[in-house]
């Protein structure tokens, strides 16, 4: 039985370009609604663009209605100084919908494509063909953005999961 | 002359314990007004301390008023990891005064210590040391706390000479 659908966004983060994606989701069959990126210019303040993505991602949210958040958890760069960079942006990536009262979780860039294309080791050109095949009618112009849909896509997934899991247990004890 | 006295915040970031400091400056003479720490627990998700985060900051500055921040652009770990949580602390930490409007700086740690100590090399004890000794009256309950007002007292000696240089400046144009 399909249930009434939920409004996923999905967020790839980084300070440059910060990719978002979102699906419906009605139990069973995932719908494609929404992509997008979010950048700000390399050549500002800090502060300013962090202020320039959480006024974007703010912007996407209060539009796209979303009902739930699904942040990647990023490979680490094997540089501390880049790691910090990408930390930055991550950290006012997840504010934005904890502040609009989201649930968010977060996945690792293995178990999303796990998720989606079924091997966690598969390339980028592998993770967009799936969501183009899973999104019928999808749309990217960045990879950014397919990479959002993917963790959209992830989160819809692991959902459903532990919401099976969640009525096997309720008839269990019934 | 003396001018009439500006807020600064100094804020050094970590996703445990944010310290926060502030301090009055007329342009000659420094004045502590207060400090403490934002602290999140450390069993809670990583978007729900990055919340708490968030509205400690807004709180300290609806009730601070100041009129320009400072941030501490910290040491960089040596491991990727720490790095990108220290990040993402930072990146809600910085965004918090930005979203607030205020004229936010970064400053190095080395600038930091040569700015209160004179040695960009100092360690801790003598950092704190100097801080009691330009704050008369100054109280600090933990280390994070006196690192803010270090920054903040970094921030007051950047801007006496960037003012100093620009009133040069104009007194050589008139």
């Amino acid at each position: 039985m399909a249930n009434a659908p939920i409004r996923i966004l999905g967020l790839d983060p980084g300070l440059q370009h910060t990719g978002w994606g979102l699906v419906e989701h009605d139990g069973f069959r995932l719908r494609f609604c929404a992509e997008g990126v979010i950048s700000t210019k390399a050549g500002e303040d800090l502060p300013d663009r962090l202020l320039a993505l959480h006024h974007g991602l703010a912007k996407v949210i209060a539009e796209m209605q979303p009902d739930e958040a699904a942040v990647e958890n990023t490979y680490v760069a094997r540089n501390p100084e880049s790691a910090l960079k990408l930390g930055q942006a991550r950290g006012v990536v997840l504010l934005a919908p904890a502040l609009a009262g989201l649930p968010t979780r977060e996945y690792g860039a293995m178990e999303v494509k796990r998720a989606v294309v079924g091997n966690g080791h598969a390339d980028k050109v592998q993770v967009q063909a799936m969501v183009r095949q899973l999104l019928p009618g999808v749309t990217f112009k960045r990879a950014d953005a397919a990479d959002a849909l993917a963790i959209a896509i992830c989160h819809a997934h692991h959902r459903s999961t532990r919401n099976a899991f969640a009525r096997a247990v309720a008839r269990a004890g019934a």
